[in-house]
């Protein structure tokens, strides 16, 4: 089976959200959240609530509109809810690690939903199955309540912070107890987490995106190292830890979060508008047009646009209904993947000079078949403009990535990069130009490991599994 | 319910797909058309194939990838196939009512595709009953496939043209028997129909933008009136009727096709973005961003600002996971459904003078909607500029219109639109404007009834009915 | 694929259901009345309802509480609905071929369910091909409607029995209009059909096992070439045809009917009842135990028990949850199938005299896997006897038989039978037996054809076309 | 909702099976025989497999056949293979409780499957907790293997058995690791595991019923306390607790077991035929015909006959078809509900002097609806014999019990429960007589709490908790 809706591009894995209101219907509220971060996973969605007594959890493959097509969770008198969305992967054991995940402990029931990467999972769950326990699920999430549970804390405010001194590496979680919402970001801060309120409820969310939607106003981004805790009290925030150095994701503002979202005070599609602004002015590039390569990198050629005066006309189309399909490879004709997706129009590209826009390069594949489709359309020459660096690092902070050797930047330079997709000119935005694009955020607060080798928390020492998001998996597999 | 992926546009009812090689794999082709297609209808897809001496068709509710997610139809030496997607309305007999339909008559077996609205159906049906016909569906190709098997003709070509010259209004029609495969396209041209080859296969689709997939190049459009048959002796070509009056459908420039097709010699990309650039003529409107609502009008947004000068920024974000959603009514929150489609991005709107170009006002809801969001975002004024004439007449040939009172350019003078959806200003494109933009395209062989009233064929005396989709499941119905 | 649901006996394809009644919900009544007649077909449901103005139905395939799971249908007044249960076959148009057939003709809407089959469908469908007609599925029951739809009778009633007049064979039919309930069944009276009532409605079925789930009492059978028309007068009956010959289904009383219903005045247990108690006489076996193949053979195994003292006892055991089941023949091991199915209790059997009774014996492989399954058991010596003749002849009214040559009393002697199965002995009932087992039904008023080749309808010339009930989906076929 | 499945019988929870075969196809094994053990649960079926390296499991709701419907689990190398079936149950989480539970811990891939109940689950699942452990299910599976995760011992045998010396109740397990399949029942051997082995295979089966169809020939019984572990090497046995009791579930014999299933030496239809006999001594009932509720009380009516000399008749005919149906309660009419299950043959027992002979009476309803059902098809007198005495007390070990007050037997004497019933005679079996009719097994190692209060294992001080197999998840429940 072939699945052109397979992107080229680095994937998220997880979008999370919480909500609570005793007035509102948190279950609802929920449900618009996550439709909202839907951009962060398409896999799986999940929803947990609870009425103060009893909590439930329902969980399912698909899209959140699949995944509730008939029905909400409903109880009479819900005031928490928690959700998650993650993005599609392939495996074996897919519905058991949708989330959130809903646990008993001695302190009762309690729910997570995770979005991020810890480094250190694997070693924490050898020491905890050494002890003695076993685990259901391959997820990192499983990890965490396993801490909590184990905390001799008292208050579950402590159990959770005394639990997240022990993890290393990147999350934003929202965890769901029969009376509290509580939210924590990790001492880095790699993904976002903002907190939304109304007169009558409070809503945590990934993305400040799906804020509107659910009913309430941006409040402020959650601290990197802070948890926040709602209950009938209100909002009370706690530090568990020091920050000692902020390392956003910079790949949020090129092509995770969705443009209307604003992170750590830095509007997306203003970061994005002014790569492209800033690209113009790096490359030099003249043409007759200036394309997209739709949607990721329509805002940057929107900006290149704006600083050049060269006009931005639509060059290529997509097809909106793409999803899975279900062909199998030898009826597959070569391009065809790329073709359903993507269609190029003719007047627009033919006997011009294209300059075409696009967010990023993994593999270079993708990028290829663009080119060879704008060239076939009649396009005179084609200068290619990419608004990150090159990606020559893996990531091991949640985001699901190639190993080494499969990112093209890893092993060949940029021309040879412009070869191999047999562009005419290619141009990487560099990182000080990436840097004067999120001035907005502070810049050198942001993580740019996968493109200078430069992580910020410390790597598990046998790569091959650091990178692997299947590490729990594929241990025991020969 | 509320289903938020209801749109405030028209909508086309149906794609026509048709595949002829016996080499090749029609089934695939035919798959691979119609999700190029799939703009053209998402509420249901089918696919018949044929060897020659079987017949078989395969339909489903859904998207082409959801009604063939496990398998494609397949007979050992398939060499014809058939397909079809229709828009997604709702009724009593939704899989009854899918297509292509087939059927047993005197000369075989034969399945039809239809796009379009035949204006005298309803008559002729009626006749029909009256002569001992049953009817199994309420879909126009019923009426069709009857007129062909009461022919006398021993040919099924001149079957098939007989009873073609006893239709009026819009259709394109693919017809498979057991080896022929025939197209058709009404005298007026209403409706798209394109002829594509390779060495191997022949194709005829509704739109230029499904060959590549189904690895074809475009040969040319079927004319109005025409009617092509390919067998094992290849195309060949005739002419049923007189075309008294070319009349091809203006809204497939504007709206339903996709833009990186071709119909009539005119791209359909072009033909919106010149409608842009006329509309930033005839408007004369200034202002510091050009934004478009999404997808639709980005294409002659993008030529506003070629035209204007005015640079070009993305405003609205579209989520593009809208689907139907299953919300009760009461849980609704004002413009949630609205809000879950679009985000403004504060940022590219706040104290700015804002030109906002859409490509139609069907009822002006949501327009109204969109405008208050930009609003509430600090846009200082919003200027709306839409790419064709106020609609103030409905359809009748295949889309599915409201009834004329529904249409806000029916009761409603532009100022008064203006001030329903609370804009600074507001411009139509102008007819003429319309006619330029199309200059490739012979702009007097369009319809443009749903704008001036003239309807290039005899209507129904029965407005009422004429106008119903539904007309054969309602008739009855008190 | 494996289907080993699939029985080695002879298959009713249909049973239909009416109800009437102004003050119960008739939609109920007649989804209870199915899944009491779910026993004469399993491969499809359907309902079809009126209120008057508006008809629908609902078809789909599975067993009754398959496919109305979630809902039954449903209008606000409905007042007549029918349904109608199909044997499970295999073909490629299933849905297309559900039941009841609803279709728009010149006297409205009109639907009908049909039990049986006609032996000049494929002649008439023909004649009306070539006069015009489509056909879009391969059951007789479109043949019927078009009729109806043809007749120049003024009067539903009319054109009904205008229509019967010109078929021959096998039918029991469940019409409805806006405001008739109608029954009709054949001249001959091949398949059952009777009548219910209660103060508040009326009912028809198949059989007299589903009027009291319906809420309603026996009244009478509709008689052979009667048609029975329910409205807001009552019920009114009409002869259509003169009866030459009455002509029964004995295998009703054989193996189709529940045992617990009464067709034409003859209960069917009774009836089976005396066949084990002639075969007990006619055989004269000795033995030590008698043993039924369950569930078909154990009514007459009783009867044998009790007319010959030997007792009776389970000697084997019937797997209760048996469903389709798709299994690789090559992972398929030797008689896997009917070891599913039926389990040997060895302790009743093992160094016994075993006398097995079962109803009938169509192809003999199942029969001999069973004998063989006793013997491995430690049965001392098996005597089969069989409540039925042996079966030499096709059926062709209703029944989906064999064609002759895998009839294995067509080519084999009773002795040779036997040889092939296994057994020590082997008896079956001789025809005389078989009409002294129903003397309360008048024996002579049967059809005995597939015993004795008297075949009381005249057939289809061509008989492997006759007897060859997918003749409308094959007979183009290569 | 009314489900008219549901039964008036107590139902057994589970069935287990496992198969280890380097040459046989383990998971077809599988499969087979958890459809030879569909009786014993229809609620969810799952398999799980091991190639020695990798372990997967797949489960579902429903019937065996519906989850595996489209294709069984497989690997290239698999090699064991464990499957359950779950009695159907309402519930909140009930994906996640079905079986097959994996989980990984320090030594690796460890899969359990369990038939039974543990009385002391609730007390070791709150210790662990408050030692920081978190529990995913509310099955009692789930605490045995994170008992056998805690286990010290370096050898799997040796924790799996440390592991049960902690648990008491019922139980049979067979577990799988990467390279061992290892069957455990408890020391009272309440529930039933069997071996069967072949020349190329080994088997643990809940019941000798489903090894025929696996391929396998019976061995022998695991004993009471004893562990086998089938590896490489083949079959070892290990005695991991002295049995002080031997106290098998006698209601496996009565009514939970299939017939042709073998346990401990007894074959469980000449326990159901015995039971009969006895019954027919023990009431001296006189009578016309003896007729049974089909299917349960088949077996024991034919012994009843057997020895009484009356003639067996099928009185009550049994709808084969009868699953979920989904009627609004207020749609449904009195007695619905045993009418479409059952159906009596009114000229069988009209004016007769009935026996009629059950497993069991549970709460009556039923009994009495059935009885009523007899009066009004016209039988003389009904007198009813069943073949158990009265169930007064709970069961703690793996049936779904009802809560006492909802035993008829626990509030009501013999003849207050003939007149609830409306029976004219009514007969238990006598606890002697039912020792009896097991001789063949050692009737004094039989547990008859149900009947006699008489508990072999230590109960639970809170009896309400104790009874409850929801245990887990109320207990937060307000």
């Amino acid at each position: 089976m072939v699945d052109i809706s397979a992107s080229s591009k680095w994937h998220e894995e997880c979008g999370v959200f919480g909500a609570y209101s005793h007035t509102e219907d948190v279950s609802l509220m929920t449900y618009l959240g996550l439709y909202a971060l839907q951009h962060r996973g398409q896999e799986s969605a999940g929803i947990a609530i609870t009425d103060g007594a009893w909590m439930d959890v329902t969980r399912g493959m698909g899209l959140v509109n699949e995944v509730f097509r008939h029905q909400l969770p409903h109880m009479d008198n819900q005031y928490i809810a928690i959700g998650h969305v993650r993005y599609s992967t392939t495996g074996s054991s897919l519905l058991a690690n949708t989330q959130p995940l809903m646990v008993n402990y001695a302190g009762g029931k309690i729910s997570l939903a995770h979005n991020g990467n810890l480094t250190n999972a694997s070693q924490i769950r050898r020491e905890m199955e050494e002890q003695g326990n076993v685990f259901q699920t391959s997820i990192d999430t499983e990890v965490f309540v396993n801490l909590i549970a184990k905390s001799k804390q008292p208050a579950i405010e402590d159990k959770v912070m005394e639990s997240l001194k022990k993890i290393k590496g990147a999350y934003c979680l929202t965890i769901m107890t029969e009376n509290k919402l509580i939210g924590a970001r990790d001492p880095h801060g790699f993904r976002p987490l903002c907190i939304g309120k109304s007169d009558t409820a409070w809503v945590l969310s990934s993305e400040s995106c799906a804020l509107e939607v659910a009913g309430v106003k941006y409040v402020r981004d959650v601290e990197p190292g802070e948890l926040v805790v709602i209950d009938k009290d209100g909002l009370k925030s706690y530090k568990f830890a020091e920050v000692e150095k902020k390392a956003a994701c910079i790949f949020e503002y090129i092509y995770f979060a969705r443009p209307d979202s604003v992170i750590d005070g830095q509007c997306v599609h203003d970061a994005r508008f002014m790569m492209g602004r800033i690209l113009a002015r790096e490359s030099g590039f003249k043409g007759d047009v200036v394309i997209s390569v739709p949607d990721s990198g329509t805002t940057a050629a929107t900006g290149f646009a704006y600083e050049s005066g060269i006009p931005f006309i639509e060059g290529l189309i997509k097809n909106r209904y793409i999803g899975r399909t279900f062909i199998q490879p030898t009826q597959k004709k070569r391009d065809t993947a790329v073709k359903l997706k993507l269609g190029a129009i003719v007047s627009a590209v033919k006997d011009k000079d294209v300059i075409m826009v696009d967010d990023s390069i993994v593999r270079g594949t993708t990028s290829g078949k663009i080119v060879r489709m704008l060239r076939n359309a009649g396009a005179k020459s084609i200068k290619m403009c990419v608004s990150s660096p090159p990606i020559g690092y893996p990531c091991y902070y949640g985001i699901d990535t190639s190993i080494r050797k499969e990112l093209i930047a890893a092993t060949k330079s940029v021309d040879e990069i412009r070869e191999y997709i047999g562009a005419d000119a290619l141009h990487f935005l560099s990182i000080d130009g990436l840097k004067q694009s999120i001035s907005e955020a502070n810049s050198d607060d942001m993580c740019y490991a996968c493109f200078n080798n430069s992580y910020p928390v410390e790597l598990p020492k046998d790569d091959a599994v650091g990178a692997d998001k299947y590490v729990f998996e594929h241990a025991k597999k020969k």
